[in-house]
């Protein structure tokens, strides 16, 4: 599939946030990340792959390396091979991201 | 710089389409593209990566492969290694997208 519609792939689950995957191939994915108020992705890193955060609904806690920065729609992070980041939504409306690796982990 | 703002790095000129980079590495770029109303990107592939578009503003007739569709914003498209692919902006308004590439062409 080449298309999509974001806004109609979002998908959201009381127990964790949810990645809906939208393309992938070797060399990179691309997911809808969607986050109910306190939900959160946890700190994590990855050698050799880049990710790319784009909030297009809602209200983000980013953290790229040691900064943490809020991030509203039209604001994007970019989180480099080796960087710690992850993302929390405080609430209080739900937290919906384009998010981009590439390349995809193994 | 890990952050970006991106209807803040709009840019836009009478004389061809602009790409403003927002991140880039050896694994893959993010831009924002700019068109003004006429302006296009023509058909072209490249072998080894893959293309993302992401419509921000305005309308695109995005062509991916033998495919041509008209997106606005929330659409997005893929073009896999070696598919065509091209941009228009059919008008009125302005178009502005979020592209990615990866691996970054060298």
């Amino acid at each position: 599939m080449a298309w999509a519609d974001v806004f109609q792939q979002k998908r959201f689950s009381p127990e964790k946030f949810q990645k809906v995957n939208l393309f992938e191939t070797e060399r990179m994915f691309c997911d809808v990340y969607c986050f109910e108020p306190g939900q959160d992705q946890a700190a994590h890193k990855h050698q050799g792959a880049d990710k790319i955060y784009y909030v297009l609904e809602g209200k983000g806690i980013v953290q790229i390396g040691a900064e943490r920065r809020e991030l509203t729609p039209g604001m994007v992070a970019h989180a480099e091979s080796g960087e710690e980041h992850a993302v929390s939504n405080p609430g209080p409306d739900r937290l919906v991201m384009l998010v981009f690796m590439a390349p995809r982990p193994s």
